[in-house]
């Protein structure tokens, strides 16, 4: 029944996809308007379906954390329409002439950004989920089968209802954005079995989902399962730039996956203000042998803690024989997220950013910039951590794909 | 033990991967060139390897045509030889600035080609793929797992064999170039399982093989599984040229998955000299009422015409009503590889190109040029009808992925 009812919403968004592949610029953008508007003008309808949801959690045993994640109010729903205006505004990439040339015999070759298609986002807990999504995939000329977690399962209806109001006000085919309304798990199911009907798979949340969806999916997904994201402290950095940025890297947000875990700290270069630092913040550090020296507040670090994900106030410390030996960690412990060197040696950093094979690599920078905000994007849809199609920060590039378009005059192949 | 086997192969190949990743341009066009050298010095050893696979082949009954693309000899080994070298000097896209930015906060972001990095290739009977593949990964920095079929297991035993002399001799890596020696079927289902060690696996042979290919792999795949090619006669086309294009489109190589296999005809074109073009030059025509009544030699089409890939001298044609009657069949019948549009009307060719969802479209000009060299690409290392990463014919950039390299100069996120 699950794909029964998953290869019909295909169908549906298929024929939807081909309706938005031809829509111009402008017309996708007022329909992304449109929706903003819809959000709105169906605030309380949101809000009162976002009780409902926050009643059935606080009774299930939510924890405080999910509970602030579900939660909206009129500043969020606000919050979430300017999203969406945001997105209506940005650069479109459909159409854009990747690259071209004409052939000896005369042939005119051309790769032209074409909408992937049909997109399906798996997620859990933030409503907004529903609204930037749908803004981002219908800005792309992509249709989308949205499918939420059961706990928000009202809320997003609510949204879902707003967003196909704006759609159908635009002019714009309402199946451009469906949502999976059972909450039934094989759903999820259905939609990772289905190849060749739904185009591109991007999960939203959890290691739990995104393991399983990377683990189960016939279909390509986008997506990072861990941010295990390293400091590389070189001889030769400033002490005081050192402090800050570790500091920020891993304490600004604890949570978000730019967050840094281990400091990775050459044996020359002098570690005790930044670990003071960083326990100054209130960040628990487990070090080496080495750092522990450095500060009586040191917790003794275990094989477990690197590699890990702490997803709260803690670090790992660890000091390095050289450049060597920091690549050679990350290249054992990291995930392929974002790592960065922190150094003064131009020639340090090239080497640093040349040979570490991670989607983000940065120089004397906060790994807490890994946001698609924050590289100009304007949005995101999702960091990605695979080595094919998109990496690190996805936005509406990684919503299309092309196509070659070859024009001709009757040639014909000697 | 076939697990066992491919995951050693993928850790060498993952390390020598990252010295190829490190290579300057010149240092891989050595290495190519000096794989190309070793091919022909290697010549009598790869001729006797041939041999014996030649004399194994014809024990086993092996059809003549599967022969044909077994055999070496003198002038086959330096074509191989020379197509290397030409792979040499092609452009290298790794280090290529995609895009690159400077954020108000004077963040530089810049986005850099790098190699995919471990590739696997699945192929069957010729063993030129030894070489061309060897040759096309290392030029892009990548490291390769070839799995040639066990019918030219001694040649390929062989070409792998000059191939990584001339590594050696360039002081390239030797792991570089890896050929998995078991012809246990479960080596292949293996390669297919390697999540996360193999990046990308390119089949290349029949269908038989890429359908295994594409339901089995959790590694990412690169191909077409059918090449349904059609050229769409619009009213207002040329009749000189229709006949022209479409007897080229079908009858240049029958066998290459860029032959066109349907004719769709508008109503009201003057079909007769197209279709009595295609029987004089060989080629059954299978025929819808219309069709039929043009020429007695049409043999009359049946539903199972329409979508089938004929490998030979056959193919169907159709009346069509007009554009859309014709991109309707072409998107239900169709399999996304190469489509032309034949039209003096140069808005209903763009409205064609715009709206036919293949990897390749074309506007007069035969399906026949669907193939990398003819695209200027100096190579193929396949063609790829999926919808992620890269589309139509793939070769060096298809074989990269990039990376955000993001200079600061002290920023920490607000």
């Amino acid at each position: 029944m699950a794909t029964a009812l998953i290869s019909e919403m295909a169908t549906n968004a298929r024929a939807a996809s081909r309706v938005l592949a031809g829509m111009t610029s402008p017309r996708k953008a007022d329909a992304v308007l449109a929706m903003a508007q819809a959000i709105r003008r169906h605030a309380t309808a949101i809000l009162a379906a976002n009780a409902t949801d926050l009643a059935q959690a606080a009774q299930s045993g939510l924890s405080e954390a999910m509970l602030d994640r579900l939660a909206l109010d009129g500043q969020r729903i606000e919050t979430m329409a300017a999203g969406v205006e945001a997105v209506a505004s940005l650069r479109d990439p459909v159409g854009m002439i990747i690259d071209e040339t004409i052939r000896p015999n005369g042939l005119h070759m051309a790769r032209i950004r074409i909408p992937v298609g049909v997109i399906g986002i798996i997620y859990e807990s933030r409503p907004n989920v529903t609204a930037d999504t749908a803004a981002l995939c219908v800005k792309s000329g992509n249709a989308v089968i949205l499918r939420g977690g059961s706990e928000a399962a009202a809320s997003n209806a609510a949204i879902h209802e707003a967003v196909v109001a704006g759609l159908v006000t635009a002019g714009a085919p309402e199946k451009a954005v469906q949502r999976v309304v059972t909450t039934d798990r094989a759903a999820v199911g259905a939609m990772l079995a289905a190849q060749g009907q739904i185009d591109l798979i991007i999960p939203r949340g959890g290691k739990g989902l995104t393991s399983r969806v990377e683990a189960e999916s016939r279909v390509p997904v986008l997506a990072h399962l861990d941010g295990i994201c390293h400091i590389y402290i070189h001889a030769s950095a400033d002490p005081d730039m050192a402090a800050a940025i570790s500091v920020n890297a891993k304490m600004r947000r604890t949570s978000v996956c730019g967050a840094a875990e281990t400091l990775l700290i050459d044996a020359d270069f002098p570690a005790a203000p930044v670990i003071a630092a960083m326990i100054d913040a209130g960040c628990e550090v487990r070090g080496d042998a080495n750092i522990a020296k450095l500060d009586p507040r040191v917790v003794p670090a275990r094989d477990a803690d690197w590699g890990t994900e702490f997803v709260g106030p803690v670090c790992s410390a660890r000091t390095v024989a050289g450049i060597e030996d920091a690549m050679a960690h990350i290249a054992h412990y990291g995930s392929g997220h974002t790592d960065a060197i922190l150094t003064q040696d131009q020639s340090a950093a090239d080497r640093f950013l040349a040979s570490v094979d991670s989607a983000i690599v940065m120089h004397n920078a906060s790994t807490q910039f890994a946001d698609g905000g924050e590289f100009g994007l304007g949005a995101e849809i999702g960091i990605a951590t695979g080595r094919l199609h998109a990496r690190g920060p996805v936005a509406l590039e990684g919503l299309t794909t092309y196509k070659w378009i070859v024009r001709g005059n009757g040639q014909i192949r000697p």
